[in-house]
């Protein structure tokens, strides 16, 4: 008997740990230094299987989570996020323990950073290769300019390079659309590194999207990665055809509480709260999730043809099956949802149990919140 | 200068209690016995502003949450989801403490219950007025008079009555669209009561959303309520008709770490992590939040026009401007956003700041997660 009795994430960490494995590889292969982005799982206990393979440089989303790392044992980590000026005591102390860089694109941070700071930051300017998201155009060179004479000005702050997060990657849908916007991203960030190099010899060009880091080809003038969505992968990494479903390291175990014969639906224990509410559209329809059954040991294999997670309400995840598929279905049964965007579901989850062993595994406690 | 430094949930108590308050009145009204669900908020200070208006009866979605409140003083509870038969243990081990009600709708679920209870439980049978997501059909007449049988042949369950969600509801964008749910809802509820009052002159028959408890009108035949999302209420229940955008209790308070002149856009640290990823469509596009201005006191005003929430990554909110708005928005200012559905992002952030106080008030942590 499968031994869960309300929604939990499950993680297996041999696909986890092929998926790092694979990445590590790809960056070895075309000498990037690798500086995988803890977002997706936010996890001591997976950040260890990182460790054990030479990694000691890592990519995080806030301070929060910088200073999580930090108190196990991270010393050199990059907040890829727009610097937020509210929080800089915090990054001042952060950078008095750790090698700390920060992404900045805009000259008021930079002019406050300069007036607070009294330990050394590294600083990255964040370009924006074409997400439209955050970032400088790399042909805004005034303002690059402008942020570079206030950096080496600066006694506190040093430039490090440049970094790009191609998100617009996430729009693609197969391997050339992916190389497409790879091989674009890397030309703005050789030209960047082209015009700067000679005032700054040991300028860093950093890019970071999981789609890119996993297909795409061609890397010269790039020193760094720091993808983070590869090491659990999901549904929406499968459909832009950045890994296999079989790749895919997380699914969310359910319990079957209802069942309607007249619709081949049934409902699980695992909505909105569980899963986020991430979508994809399919044939014309928004889904929520793919189907897996989960084996005794906690493992999974291929996603059920012909069944889907329909819609998500707070705590319910009505899932359409397949007419085989509802026959073996019955109340109190355990079946997986494989996520459309892990980085979500292990945030909504907050911590994971490993296929197999059964092992309990952490993650990032609650959103940062409260009054300063 | 705002005490805020992080993605923040605000809660305006005032406008809170007001809703509160409007609902208790509503229900005396129309002699409704009032049972709040308290999935919306999960927070024990804020089940003392119900307490402390007279409110002893409540409603939850997961056997976790009952357990929370339980251990926080309220003694009868109802879990207004279709009856998870892997925690039967649980349900029995808090039926021996509290007056615990559950909704079935299978006859498995109630021949495990049947085998597994040694404490009473109160059962409702779930009846599905429309929604289509759970319960008998209260055409279903079989089924319903099985599960009777099986209940009234039992030591351990007792028949309360029937429970619906008209969940539909959700789909109606005018206040006589609600109603016309809402009548048919009621209608059908006294059909089923009308039926069976004669076996079971004590049947109770409830109903639960949020829009048809705050505008529907005739109520003959139902005895209980049970919304929840009306305490806080958010844009998705101002859309539907079901409240005033000025009733909306909270707002997810952001720092500005981003500016974009080109595009008239703001990028905030506040993303699909602590907002949730609902939308609504608006005009042919997708939006994730309206803007509201932060008052030093923490308090908001009416949205800002011509600015919502265009998209959101994990932890960046990007944020489209009226060019007067964007003009004063500046880097690590602090800027409201009204969530879509408030819910999801009470339960992603797990906590609130109270306006004018600032003080932090609790909710339930983590989603329930782990192996038995």
């Amino acid at each position: 008997m499968i031994p869960i009795s309300s929604p939990t994430l499950l993680l297996d960490k041999q696909k986890a740990c092929a998926n790092i494995d694979r990445m590590l590889k790809k960056a070895k292969a075309n000498d990037l230094r690798f500086k995988p982005h803890f977002k997706t799982h936010q996890s001591i206990a997976v950040g260890e299987w990182f460790k054990e393979r030479g990694v000691n440089q890592i990519t995080v989303s806030s301070v929060k989570m910088a200073e999580y790392f930090a108190l196990n044992g991270w010393t050199d980590i990059t907040i890829a996020f727009p610097c937020n000026v509210r929080v800089v005591e915090r990054i001042n102390n952060l950078a008095g323990r750790i090698t700390l860089s920060i992404l900045v694109s805009d000259p008021k941070t930079v002019a406050i950073l300069r007036n607070s700071l009294s330990n050394k930051v590294q600083v990255y300017i964040e370009i924006d290769t074409g997400s439209d998201r955050t970032g400088l155009k790399p042909t805004d060179l005034d303002i690059i300019e402008s942020l570079l004479q206030q950096i080496t000005n600066s006694e506190t702050l040093n430039f490090r390079g440049f970094y790009s997060h191609p998100g617009h990657s996430y729009s693609a849908r197969s391997k050339q659309e992916i190389q497409n916007i790879h091989q674009d991203a890397v030309l703005q960030m050789q030209q960047l590194k082209k015009h700067y190099t000679s005032g700054f010899s040991n300028l860093l060009c950093c890019l970071g999207d999981t789609p890119c880091c996993s297909v795409g080809e061609g890397w010269e003038g790039i020193d760094e990665i720091s993808a983070g969505n590869f090491v659990f992968y999901d549904l929406m990494q499968a459909r832009i055809g950045s890994c296999n479903i079989s790749d895919i390291a997380v699914a969310l175990a359910c319990p079957v509480v209802s069942t309607n014969s007249a619709r081949k639906e049934i409902v699980v224990h695992g909505g909105a709260v569980h899963l986020s509410k991430e979508s994809l559209g399919d044939a014309g329809k928004q889904t929520y999730g793919k189907i897996a059954e989960i084996d005794n040991d906690l493992s999974w294999g291929e996603p059920v043809a012909g069944c889907y997670v329909k819609s998500l309400s707070q705590e319910h995840g009505i899932i359409k099956c397949s007419t085989a598929f509802f026959e073996r279905a019955e109340i109190g049964d355990i079946i997986g949802i494989l996520p459309i965007h892990s980085c979500l579901t292990a945030d909504a989850m907050k911590g994971y149990t490993t296929t197999v062993t059964a092992d309990r595994i952490d993650h990032l406690q609650s959103a940062e919140v409260g009054v300063k």
